[in-house]
């Protein structure tokens, strides 16, 4: 796998979450996990002072990105925003949310301009950004949005992804009656050709094969325990495979996920949000990343919160952060 | 963990399907695995012909069930239910129902005369039995039939246990729609009692705790992503909590069954048959054992179907039967 030609562009998140201490924690481990070069669009004087209250004494580099790969070695590259941030580890405040969506617009315009492969972000505070006036859902609209062009906003999909399992949700943060009503043939469709092309373009898959789950036990029974698989969900897979797409299902998908099952297809594509969730939480809950498909950047992010109560303290694990600076580099490579 | 005094009646199941294959295979292995003493509850002649299909060169005796013990370490104990099978593997006829059906009733009949101290029951084929004028939504609903006493029919809860994690979902065998409609305060309430009881007496577990999951992705983060949390499942939590049941939740599906997150717990409840199902059949995919709680009896059962197109080529995993053998006799002997 070849290394990416230019560095990931790693946002800040919450100021006052744990995303400065996995950021650097990451950094410190570059050598030992052989991590690709990244930056921080940030603030210097945060990151020293965050690396002071963790007892880690780095080198931080102002850099521009294009000179990361050079400082990556011997100091944290900070590519700066020009926001500074007062919010203490666990306290934001109206320093936060100015600095959170500098950094954010800043990173994806770097990889617009070819200045870094992709954009790996970290975990935000939605209140805190809902406080400041913020008005997009949530993270990944607000990035579709940047992705904007020719008037046309992208259909952002949600990947999880681990080395042991890959899911995407084609219904997800809605309760489970709101997901009923919202599924849909067209839906499934649009998802699962965004998960196949993506698959083949950024993932270096060839063919992939996709595993589509029923919606109710025992993927409906014949229609005993439900008809959406009959209605929804198969016409559905029949436009798909008239594409030529391997996507199979709909399966039960209580048995979909043990390791034999596992190893049939490249990525599970799941009604709701707890179908998909569950399983791959369950085998993966440590290094689990968030993979936006269908945007015209690459985005991963770690699959954890701003951890508020544990900024600061040194407790924060940077394990998901790692496979997501893994993960961004390998598409980014596959992608070149 | 004393041995149980009696011995375990293990039911035929469809007679076509992996029943006789999979226990000839768990008493082949019944000095390696140290397994409790079992009988089969069928047709001698029909044991025969399998364990011949199947090249098993074994002895199989005649006996009653109180003759098991002796007979155990040299033979298949077989106690005639006096209802011959012409069924060949894979192939149901016409002897296959009501062969099943006496198994059953018979085993049960054994269990409450104290000759036998647990039920241990191969998988039927409910398409067959309902041609054959079957009138029961399915096994476990028969089995509760079986166990009516004073004019009262039990509630059976079912519960997936393995070594790993034990599941019990709220909702079972219907469609996801139908399952919100069947969530109530009530049914949760009455399920974790059924559960919390059994933990104590026959699981041995003097202060289970049952964690309790949401329905909703994030358990409806504070009833922004749908409200049955608040309305449906907290107001049962608070019920059992007043009746001295450490029942925790609603929880958030997604985090409840990474290993870290399942030692804080004995059983997980949840709402509905795939967030219960998924998480076990994912970590225990072939060991997984199907325990029926709230009848009078002890009850397990091999988690998978009759595997037809199997059936009589030596194929058949017996892990299941074997799991749920030793789970009855551990369930026999805390309750002894």
């Amino acid at each position: 796998m070849a290394a990416p030609a230019k560095p990931l562009a790693v946002t800040l998140g919450e100021p006052a979450g744990i995303g400065p201490d996995i950021t650097i924690a990451a950094w410190l481990r570059r050598r030992e996990l052989d991590l690709p070069a990244f930056y921080l669009r940030g603030d210097e004087a945060l990151i020293a002072r965050r690396a002071k209250a963790l007892g880690a004494d780095i080198e931080i580099a102002s850099v521009s990105p294009g000179e990361t790969e050079t400082a990556f070695a011997d100091a944290l590259p900070v590519v700066a925003t020009g926001k500074h941030v007062t919010a203490e580890p666990g306290k934001p405040d109206a320093s936060s949310a100015p600095a959170a969506l500098a950094s954010i617009r800043e990173a994806v315009a770097d990889v617009r301009a070819g200045q870094a492969s992709a954009v790996v972000t970290n975990p935000i505070a939605k209140s805190v950004l809902y406080r400041a006036g913020f008005r997009h859902p949530g993270h990944t609209e607000f990035l579709a949005e940047l992705a904007e062009a020719d008037g046309r906003v992208p259909q952002p999909v949600m990947m999880l992804w681990s080395p042991r399992l890959a899911v995407v949700p084609v219904t997800i943060h809605v309760s489970l009656r709101d997901a009923l009503t919202q599924l849909t043939s067209d839906l499934i469709v649009s998802t699962v050709r965004v998960v196949a092309t993506e698959l083949r373009s950024r993932f270096g898959i060839a063919q992939p094969r996709i595993a589509v789950s029923g919606l109710n036990p025992h993927a409906g029974e014949d229609g005993s325990l439900g008809h959406e698989e009959q209605t929804v969900i198969a016409p559905a897979l029949k436009v798909l495979r008239n594409d030529g797409i391997d996507a199979r299902g709909p399966l039960p998908a209580d048995t979909m996920f043990h390791e034999a099952a596992r190893s049939l297809y490249d990525c599970a594509v799941c009604m709701y949000h707890d179908q998909a969730l569950i399983p791959i939480k369950t085998v993966a809950f440590d290094d689990a990343v968030n993979v936006t498909l269908g945007l015209p950047f690459i985005r991963t992010s770690p699959d954890h919160g701003t951890a508020f109560d544990i900024a600061g303290t040194g407790k924060a694990n940077p394990a998901s952060l790692i496979a997501a600076l893994k993960l961004a580099s390998r598409m980014a490579a596959a992608n070149s």
